[in-house]
């Protein structure tokens, strides 16, 4: 019910919409309406009430990643119909993977903070406060696992197309961060909970350091946010363009096996194609080029001695030779 | 201290052991070692005492599948270390699923009885007490997730030589199921968490019919049990083959990625190699010649039109034209 009144007040922009409206809309008392108004006022909603017009909505709580900011006309069919909203959790990953199982596909989970962000490998992923964007989407594909490693690159898509929509021109180290100006603004973190023959779920992980302006010794010289880099673009948008681009391009894929948009942008956007990498499997480093990414989404490299070899995601890491993650 | 003094009292075998030799090896006093057979007698070890003798084992608690009865001399190095048992249990799965990042690798649960035991896709699979065989492995192999799959052949490879060696003629129906006289004795189900990279770990679930007589209605046809068989063998028995046989196996291919054994093994004691069968994919079944398991461990068929075709476990499901599950 309270999500239906913002709808409505929303909705209405700027005019006023009556009390006795509201209340016939909803098919509930007034006086209900009146509480429902008066919660919302109490989570930072500013809603004038003029006597014999009704009520108005003068500003939203800033920026906060609610369902209610989130979802408002927003057009997915299965993407964040269900949002769980955090003030603050240990890892949205971590609780995405113990609901998994009972929700449904496309819920998003999402925190204004994580005490434990995690980040691949089990390293730490710094998720202050407000800072950035720290969310899970749950996903329950019905493809047999050794397909689920293409899902980071939809997700790897969407993000830079998400993000070059609000003129943030995000390129893709492949197969799972997003970088800005040669430093990582964002990684992927895709676990996967599956039998050998079907996916149970599989919880897309997705940290975007937003306003971030200060990063820990370790990572500030490979690290950026996109307020450091003098994008100034609102949480919420960035989380509802995800929404849009992802579905669309994972539906794609789900039900008619398309990757043929997700490879294209993934090479119109990489970070590495045409140029030198390090490819690193253990304690050994080599330097190669990096040619393609070919139509499984795997990436082509041709070696010093001029032999050309397919990685297969997960298979090595890779690093930039300006020392980027 | 409980464990040391059975096996102290299991290594004496018929032959009695004095509480005194016993409170000098384990560096306990006498009244220690009374009041711990005192207990060892309470949990159903019929041990004999006699006065200026010591104690003998008679009997141990019948066949249950405990840390103590399995455990003892088994020459593993990182199976059953740890085994958690329990007289009763949703699913051994789930259980060790839930407790999968935590524990070691080897870890074994296994339990007398499940309440809520599954088999693959989320059927059912009856687990009632003392009947047979439901236990769960946790590995954490150091291998990209898409070379879990090979993990199922190498726990049926096990299971079959286990078997083998205890005068069970049974065999593999590729990739998960374990087959005598042309019925389901055993299924395997194997639970992965993963990110793309890396895993976290896997559940390896075993259930095994032993003593089942009667089945219900829906599988009598496709099930049976070792007892039903006129196969009489003893559970712990079992475990301990199929740890000692496992572990061997899986090691092989985690350090060596040697695969030769585990595909020799399926090979010759496969329940389709050389049949027809039918291949199943929703509702299309199509009736095709089982030709052989290649080196990748996927399936080989000829197709009704002459073409050759290579199947992926997961991709498909395979049935016998018996009818057998």
């Amino acid at each position: 019910m309270r999500k239906k009144i913002i709808q409505e007040i929303l909705d209405n922009k700027s005019k006023f919409i009556s009390g006795e409206e509201l209340s016939k809309k909803l098919g509930i008392s007034r006086t209900a309406v009146w509480k429902h108004i008066k919660s919302l006022r109490e989570e930072g909603y500013n809603i004038e009430s003029v006597n014999k017009k009704g009520y108005r909505l003068i500003e939203k709580p800033d920026d906060l990643l609610t369902y209610d900011n989130i979802y408002h006309n927003l057009h997915t069919k299965i993407l964040g119909k269900k949002i769980i909203h955090f003030d603050t959790i240990d890892s949205t990953n971590d609780y995405a993977k113990k609901i998994g199982n009972e929700e449904s596909e496309g819920a998003v989970i999402i925190s204004e903070e994580q005490t434990k962000g995690r980040g691949r490998l089990g390293r730490n992923w710094h998720s202050n406060s407000y800072e950035g964007i720290w969310m899970s989407i749950i996903l329950k594909p019905n493809i047999v696992p050794y397909k689920a490693p293409f899902i980071t690159l939809i997700a790897g898509a969407s993000i830079v197309e998400a993000l070059n929509k609000l003129g943030v021109n995000a390129k893709i180290k492949w197969p799972n961060d997003i970088i800005l100006n040669e430093k990582k603004i964002c990684g992927i973190l895709t676990e996967l909970s599956a039998e050998i023959e079907r996916i149970n779920h599989i919880v897309l992980g997705i940290g975007i350091n937003v306003k971030t302006m200060e990063f820990s010794q370790e990572i500030c010289d490979v690290a950026t946010s996109l307020y450091k880099e003098n994008y100034i673009v609102s949480r919420v948008d960035i989380v509802r363009n995800i929404l849009l681009e992802f579905e669309s391009l994972y539906l794609e894929y789900i039900n008619n096996n398309s990757k043929e948009k997700v490879l294209d942008i993934c090479r119109r956007h990489s970070a590495i194609i045409g140029k030198e990498i390090y490819t690193i499997r253990g304690e050994e480093k080599e330097l190669v080029r990096c040619l393609d990414i070919n139509e499984e989404g795997n990436l082509i490299i041709k070696r010093n001695d001029g032999s050309i070899k397919e990685i297969i995601s997960g298979e090595i890491s890779i690093r930039g030779i300006k020392g980027y993650v």
